[in-house]
């Protein structure tokens, strides 16, 4: 058997999630791959609701030269911003990979790195007015493809944006398996995903609602 | 501020990480609301792909009675239904439960602790025929609702079920909010998400890839 497909996927403190295990779902039913959970300080990871959910196996040094970068996204990016040794892993991975990808917030920490710089990008739509200050020009689509750039919006559009990939990646026909692996019909029991299809008292609550949400003390 | 509404969410080895990440995402943002990860052996969990990807911060015993009792789903449920330390919790707890529900497999956990005699259920496609075994009568839905029991279908179909939740508990507007919040539009790049929109090869082909992907060595 050829050499695994080797994904990164970088795990943070403050971290969303959903963002990161939607597409480690999709991830996980590709042919020869294996996941790499790689963290400046590997161990248990605190998520953005305080609560110690999720667990690091590797240390950045560990995979230098992943084939796809992948960075979930946070309701308090900041921290991971300042990261100097992410940041130059991001920048180190990223002149090998074959694809770099982020899902949510996790778009400012490709942007820090200096990956959108001059592409079109998107994230979550509660930030993507913000991405110039990262160089990025602000698309408000479920997913943005720019080479072997991708970003996807919030939370769970990391869910479609890893199930293209895996159709680029391995074809379409496996991209429709592993769909079918996860049961994915997507039947919401509302219509309200997007900004488009709110009102702004709809949106003026979602903002309060995720200020509000329990979280780690910053 | 009342009494939260607690959740309990089981974590066991060889769940399917998905099943539970999805609806934490919705539960974590419903007002007043506290999530406790429960285990028989509370720490890392190896996931079903072998990854030590999440972490349990609480026994069995900690939450003897929370308002909602949260079941993920397995490739591999076998031992799960043979541990009879979190049958008698299920049991017990859905004594004083308000909703006990489960995503994907989590079905015949419920089903073995004697919670869907007689109800109508579903789980994973590829499961559903075996529901008899444990009580309940199969039905092709992405999310059966019996009273105060909510079964759903594999793995993505939790986080439907997590906003009927949501809404059934806190309102509509608040499930609808929650769903922005998570940017939940779902475009997937293909629509072959259930049976009824495959064809028998990609069937046969996805069983092929639920089976050979990386596991725990049972």
């Amino acid at each position: 058997m050829s050499k695994p497909f080797e994904v990164a996927m970088l795990f943070y403190d403050y971290m969303t999630a959903l963002d990161a295990i939607g597409p480690y779902e999709v991830f996980r039913l590709m042919p020869n791959t294996v996941i790499r959970t790689v963290s400046s300080r590997p161990g248990l990871i605190r998520v953005d609701a305080g609560y110690q959910l999720l667990n690091a196996e590797h240390s950045l040094d560990d995979v230098p030269a992943p084939d796809l970068i992948f960075v979930p996204g946070s309701g308090h990016i900041a921290p991971l911003l300042e990261n100097a040794a992410v940041l130059e892993w991001l920048r180190q991975a990223h002149t090998t990979s074959k694809w770099t990808v982020s899902v949510c917030t996790g778009a400012f920490a490709l942007g820090k790195a200096g990956i959108l710089q001059g592409l079109q990008a998107t994230t979550h739509w509660a930030s993507l007015e913000h991405l110039p200050v990262v160089g990025a020009t602000p698309v408000q689509e479920r997913m943005v493809r720019q080479g072997k750039v991708v970003t996807a919006a919030g939370v769970s559009a990391g869910i479609d944006l890893a199930l293209e990939i895996a159709g680029l990646e391995f074809g379409a026909t496996t991209a429709q398996a592993i769909q079918l692996g996860i049961e994915y019909d997507p039947h919401p029991p509302f219509d309200t995903g997007t900004p488009s299809k709110a009102t702004p008292e709809l949106l003026a609550m979602t903002r309060e609602l995720m200020r509000s949400a329990p979280k780690i003390e910053p």
